[in-house]
């Protein structure tokens, strides 16, 4: 079966999907968790056999680290498989009612998006995670993880399947893309696939936004902002920067950039360059900011970069205003936060900075999903429309109008004698 | 000023018109309403000529309808600018609460979606409407109107620009476009547009999507259809079938496919032939129906076809599940209907059929955000994502997290000795 086969196989049985119950997807999750157990030996093997063709790769030992899917991992994911069970189904939630006319009723009712796919980093967990949520979401799926997971990913891919198949979900639910030239296959099926979430290298997102013409969710940069504010704390400024930067650099809700109210940047900015100089951290200034300390000059070009590293640029504002123009000018829309004991500017920065995520008072390494409590994470999204910021199952997740009618037509409502609608919100019940 | 250019400006500005109260909304509308009243003599010579002009083109008498904005439409569109301001402001609404641990609390806050690019109709009441939703939902917007409308359209934007800033609505928050050409250069400005709309034509629609990175709210195809099931009331059936094709033929959500179940079609197609011959109907059937009732042959093309005439092609299918796989396989996923008495095969439809609007008992012509009750429609969407079926208001807003901390950091919630977290759900209140 090539790609488009399998993209058409799965637009063709997303409505069976959508249209199974919430027990018997449950089932199902139940049903891969006992093949991940009784399969534990062979899913091992092909993690061994990817494990020594990475270290062979020379691949960097974080990587491998992520790579490895060991017993522990397994009932890791046995767990998460376990807490998704727990969930109310998402399917058919009636989110808004109301009587158009006597008899005429019209339902919002919650159905999963259709067909959707995930491009994800080389974590055999990830597999076991996304396409669970998309069966509790009841959205078909197909799955192109990391190449150096390939072996492990193929025997999870074809225990899933065969596990929720015999639990009675439609087969060619989930399918499994093996190469890129299977991804560059799979962009092409807009008239199949209706959502693509592509997790990992910021390069590859970017790409993927501008070769598709499937809705794309996720995000191409993180380029986040901490606002150290004329009003701020400035121990807790120290604190929150250094964590913002520090904690995890290699990932898109780190800092990238720190701004500092001039009113506060000759107190705070020699402070913060010895935390930072602890932690090795280069800082790259502003003219003014290399006034006060003894840092690296930053070019324009530095208001723009994703460092992913340990660097950090540094510019002074004079006002709160400068700091909100430069988020909406030079940032990504990810994650921003402000410093600051003063409420009214706070929320003034909040109303203004055009981001997924506006925090106060705390680091930008909140913003995921799990910390969120959304659970599982999709991804996170710097788009403005459908879902933005970390995305849990609810981003997997539309409606569908149902009209309840007994003979009702639309001539009767219009011309001289027309009926008149009575548009009464309804109380809310589930129908089914 | 170029489109770029005005594209640019609107997002400038768009974080600044997010943070307008409701208040300074509602008087900006009501300082549109009052130069529509002011001004109206320029808007009535500018539409006199473009109605002069479109006579002269020989545009067809309902165009011309469309077209005319007489102090009538004038007062209609004061009425509902005034409705509008009866309306809570949508911006700021606290979607959801949860504290993350003590004195961590996130916010889900609804907020505009930025910048928004609507493409309408050669009716000037759409263009008051459209800003007039735009500027209460807090969305810049660029705007263009069908070309024989462009005399009384620039007057029109010219006012309401004007009106507008007066009330301290940030400059350049509302834009015109004029040609084609200006088109063409706005499917370009995927930096500083956020979601373009467009309405009428289909053709037109489908080549903004094929042509533009910015996401589209809209609808290419409308191919709706009416099912016929073996248990319909066939009277109730024919009074459905009968107003989802001819109520108005030249809509997206009429009826351009009938579909009758196999142990009814030779009972309910006779009846059926002779009321849609008394509305003048060209019917195409397939074989079966043909030796039921003397109609043109349909092709395999008819049942992909927008007729949006009287027209209709018509299927007998051999049960329920052929019927949900024919419109999904060959409808658009826009609005389709089941007559039936039996209440979980209309069920089982409304669950497999993969269309914005599953309609039972009643006419496809209900697809509508005027009859869905939703105020003023937006459009009508076949997107997955976002918003679908009838969009109003809320299909113009989108969320932005906002988390309130005191110094917390990510770093105190890793490693052996982390917190926990205590996400636990908050009651809402708004914080603003």
């Amino acid at each position: 079966m090539n790609i488009r086969q399998m993209a058409m196989k799965a637009k063709t049985v997303s409505p069976q999907l959508a249209a199974v119950n919430g027990e018997q997807k449950n089932e199902a999750l139940a049903a891969i968790a006992e093949a991940l157990v009784r399969h534990q030996d062979e899913i091992l093997a092909a993690n061994q056999a990817d494990l020594r063709s990475a270290e062979h790769d020379n691949l960097p030992a974080p990587l491998l680290k992520r790579l490895k899917f060991d017993p522990a991992k397994i009932q890791e994911a046995i767990e998460g498989l376990k807490s998704l069970q727990q969930l109310p189904n998402p399917v058919g939630t009636v989110l808004s009612g109301m009587e158009l006319d006597k008899g005429l009723e019209l339902f919002k009712v919650s159905c999963p998006i259709g067909v959707v796919g995930v491009i994800f980093e080389s974590r055999p967990d990830a597999l076991v995670q996304i396409s669970s949520l998309c069966l509790k979401s009841g959205n078909a799926v197909l799955l192109k993880g990391g190449t150096e997971a390939s072996r492990t990913n193929k025997v999870l891919a074809k225990l899933i399947d065969r596990a929720t198949c015999k639990a009675g979900i439609p087969e060619g639910w989930i399918g499994l893309l093996e190469t890129r030239a299977d991804v560059q296959e799979m962009l092409k099926q807009d008239s199949f696939i209706d959502l693509i979430i592509p997790r990992g290298s910021n390069a590859f997102v970017g790409y993927i936004m501008d070769h598709s013409r499937i809705p794309v969710l996720g995000h191409a940069d993180g380029i986040c902002h901490v606002y150290v504010d004329k009003y701020a704390d400035l121990s807790m400024a120290e604190k929150i920067t250094l964590d913002s930067k520090c904690q995890y650099v290699a990932v898109c809700n780190a800092a990238e950039t720190l701004l500092v109210h001039q009113d506060v940047a000759g107190a705070f900015l020699p402070k913060m360059k010895a935390v930072f100089d602890a932690h090795q951290v280069e800082q790259r200034g502003c003219e003014r900011t290399r006034d006060i300390v003894d840092v690296l000059p930053a070019v324009k070009a530095d208001w723009r970069t994703e460092y992913l590293d340990t660097i950090i640029s540094i510019k002074i504002v004079d006002s709160l205003a400068q700091a909100i123009e430069h988020i909406n000018r030079y940032g990504s829309g990810h994650t921003d936060a402000i410093v600051t004991r003063d409420a009214g500017r706070a929320e003034t920065f909040m109303n203004r900075v055009d981001s997924a995520d506006v925090f106060l008072n705390c680091s930008t390494r909140f913003s995921d999903g799990y910390r969120f409590g959304l659970g599982a994470e999709v991804g996170i999204s710097t788009n403005k429309i459908h879902a933005r910021g970390p995305v849990g199952m609810e981003g997997l997740m539309i409606y569908q109008w149902r009209l309840m009618g007994n003979g009702h037509v639309v001539s009767d409502y219009s011309g001289p004698r027309a009926k008149l609608f009575t548009h009464r919100p309804l109380k809310l019940s589930s129908p089914s």
